[in-house]
């Protein structure tokens, strides 16, 4: 017997990074001859509302997006189209994901450090915000970054 | 001196359509040489805050999706990818748009009959809805759904 590559259903699945406050999730997805489909809840799946939600593209190879971290903002990246790397760090570990499926999406916490990078030319992706654009939310130095993030392991 | 064709931001538009509770939503685009941006914020500029996020792709082009209206649940329907038609009917007045650009959505408020339909091979759509997944909240039988709307004309 083969194996079945795409089931009828399946199931999401969330795996944490070994980042702190950042997970990838994998949506469950629903096959269907009359059209697949992908579903997830906000507060269920994905644990946070969102107010806002933003699509980046047309961002040179070359180009670095992010650098920056949220006081208070959750935030959540499905790259729809093309592909993106992302890279998280707490101001203790870092890990780069390479998007490249809406299938899948990652969840940041507050607090955490991100770049996005490499991005091929037909990238969108797609960012959920907890919270609605605020400039005060943002912090965009690293060193200051670093200097918030410490106090908590202290 | 000849026109811009993509300025530095182009403002968002809300256009209306003759269907009651439909509206055409043309966002914002922030150009950038480091790479576009389109945001948008829920409660202020799409009327709702969505609980749950659906995505439909693989549709065969011949297949009719939809078919149903909802009873409470407002949705937000952007098309990420390739293109599809969406007809919008409040009981007494229809109208199709195709969609075939993620720079806009079509609002629907509750109690509006939507079927999508001739979506290419590649089309991704992304719909926001207000509510969580609710079956008790369809309404799948088109003269049910005209009783229901009718009865606001009375």
């Amino acid at each position: 017997m083969t194996r079945r590559k795409r089931p009828p259903r399946s199931e999401p699945r969330i795996i944490k990074t070994k980042v702190r406050g950042v997970a990838v999730h994998h949506f469950g997805v629903v096959n269907d001859p009359r059209g697949n489909l992908i579903a997830s809840e906000f507060t269920k799946h994905i644990p946070f509302l969102p107010h806002r939600f933003f699509m980046v593209f047309d961002v040179p190879h070359s180009e670095m997006r992010g650098e920056h971290a949220h006081k208070k903002c959750h935030q959540f990246l499905i790259c729809l189209k093309g592909s993106c790397t992302v890279t998280v760090d707490d101001g203790r570990r870092r890990q780069s994901i390479r998007l490249d499926d809406f299938h899948r999406g990652v969840h940041l916490a507050p607090k955490v450090w991100c770049t996005h990078e490499h991005y091929t030319r037909d990238a969108v992706l797609l960012v959920f915000a907890s919270h609605f654009y605020d400039p005060a939310d943002y912090i965009r130095d690293y060193a200051s970054f670093r200097t918030l993030v410490n106090r908590r392991y202290l």
